[in-house]
């Protein structure tokens, strides 16, 4: 396997490290707009497919059961910063169910966001499983399993009906098979399973055109891309590349991170999906490719233009804030000459 | 430019992420004992090379003049966790100097240290150049400058004769010509030259032996090593990769890490000094490497052999504690079979 190198981080006028990647732009039918590097070798998805994981909690009817808002529908889909809301809204899901924060089988961990994780150390204090950025998905798992009437417990187990409806919609909307030799756990516990990025791409023009989905699932679909493109904030937090670049393009633009370098997206008015990986896992590179790609596809005018490029080619700064380099995409998402 | 994948990371049966690197091991003469990649093409060594730019510190009398303690030494060589100890010895170097925190040029940043970030936090405060992991080096410079009647203000820049001098060391101890073409600015602002990792490798076999070095500079040499293998916890901090491994070999093992996934080291008994970089500038990768080469030849008993493995290939946890996956050397750095 040799995927091409796509961001170069320069430090002055050399290149400093250089990352490879691969990807894939794919309509719903499953063509293939645009591809570079191995889209046919399966890869953990991780939290880039929680919008899919988040499918049956909506079409099930255990949402609208439970009464959850469009914020915690968009909280079910997020790898959230652990600030103050994300926290809070993750409790009220759980309260809608009847639980509290000792049913989540994610475990805790400091706050990805930075600002959330010194304020809760200013207050003398530690993380709890709410301050997981799966808490989100996590009570969205216990929501439907509560409305479904199965048992809480295990309910991060691959065997739980749970983990089971999660798994049935990612094969579904993706087209993969999912078979034993795809399957690992993922960081908060539950089963994550191997997908190609052509499978992945192809699976989020489903989800943002209806296409191929049934009628149900593509209801669902609706609502948890208008959910996140109305709380951006909610999705990841103030800063992160997915909540800015959601509130750059408005519904324009979903984009989904999942750890080890992965992005998903979708670009719902051109019926196409996005799925990138870095191959050494690096998160600055996979939000350069993603933010490259979009550039490419989207149409822009000049001020969305100039607002999407320190996405893709972000300027490093040190500690004095001088300039001293930047990432650049490169081979085949060097920009074309203009 | 097509490096070796030299680190794997697993997850459950699957790869999940792949690192690409270059490495050398060479002795002081030149002789390359063992190589993969690309390893004259120059790289940033970035902070890699603390313990060159040190030697003016050491080999002109001022370190002397001054009585900085050896620990002071160490810390001059280190990138610090910025916890307690790192913060006030590079405030009693920068008294000795009679000089304070407001000469520091580094720029402040958050303690790379966790417990000591959290530990600032709670506290109510915020970091100060002092807690700046550069900050024994900027202290080390500021006390050059000091004992030799230099300026002390604009220390930091490429035309400083604190710069000129740290420039004309890692230049005569790596043999590495560092021409305009290879400078670029660090995190803490002085100038970074890119060195090929051959040249660092022969360079740190001669910092360990001295082998053509002049006498003053090798004693400075001497020094500085005997300085760091006495206080590990200086040059990095508790829970780090570098003091726990320099802790587990004592004298026998230097090891220095640099940004951007770089790693030099040497071995004083074999006479070999050892560099790489991991393409990509994944920390985790530089590390996995460094540990397999020092595992491949350092001759260790079992149990040493069994303390080392958790560096060359640290096993991943998630939030509650299960093992996902973990890393694994790769093509010429995997494990010989046994």
């Amino acid at each position: 396997m040799s995927n091409p190198i796509v961001v170069e981080v320069m430090r002055g006028a050399r290149v400093e490290s250089r990352h490879r990647g691969a990807g894939a732009v794919v309509d719903a039918d499953g063509a293939v707009a645009f591809a570079f590097g191995e889209i046919d070798e399966p890869v953990f998805p991780r939290s880039a497919v929680k919008s899919l994981q988040a499918l049956p909690l909506v079409e099930s009817g255990a949402a609208d059961a439970l009464r959850l808002s469009e914020a915690e529908i968009a909280l079910a889909c997020a790898s959230h910063s652990g600030a103050r809301a994300h926290v809070e809204t993750a409790a009220a899901m759980l309260a809608k169910a009847g639980l509290d924060v000792a049913s989540l089988a994610c475990g805790a961990h400091w706050p990805l966001g930075e600002d959330a994780s010194r304020a809760l150390s200013r207050a003398g204090e530690t993380p709890s499983p709410l301050h997981n950025n799966c808490s989100g998905k996590h009570a969205g798992f216990l929501c439907l399993a509560c409305a479904s009437g199965w048992r809480t417990t295990g309910y991060e187990q691959a065997a739980h009906p749970v983990q089971r409806a999660a798994k049935a919609a990612i094969a579904d909307v993706t087209g993969a098979a999912l078979g034993e030799g795809v399957c690992a756990t993922d960081g908060c516990s539950i089963p994550t399973y191997a997908v190609p990025l052509r499978a992945l791409a192809r699976g989020f023009a489903r989800l943002a055109t209806g296409v191929g989905l049934a009628p149900r699932r593509a209801a669902a679909a609706r609502r948890i891309f208008a959910a996140v493109a109305a709380h951006p904030a909610m999705v990841a937090g103030e800063g992160r590349f997915d909540t800015e670049v959601m509130r750059l393009f408005g519904r324009r633009v979903f984009v989904k991170t999942g750890a080890e370098g992965v992005y998903c997206a979708a670009l719902p008015e051109l019926g196409l999906g996005l799925a990138v990986k870095a191959d050494d896992g690096a998160t600055r590179a996979a939000q350069a490719m993603i933010a490259a790609l979009i550039g490419r596809f989207l149409p822009l005018d000049e001020d969305a233009r100039l607002s999407l490029a320190p996405f893709a080619a972000p300027t490093l700064r040190n500690w004095n804030g001088i300039e001293v380099g930047g990432l650049r995409p490169a081979g085949p998402l060097a920009a074309p000459a203009r």
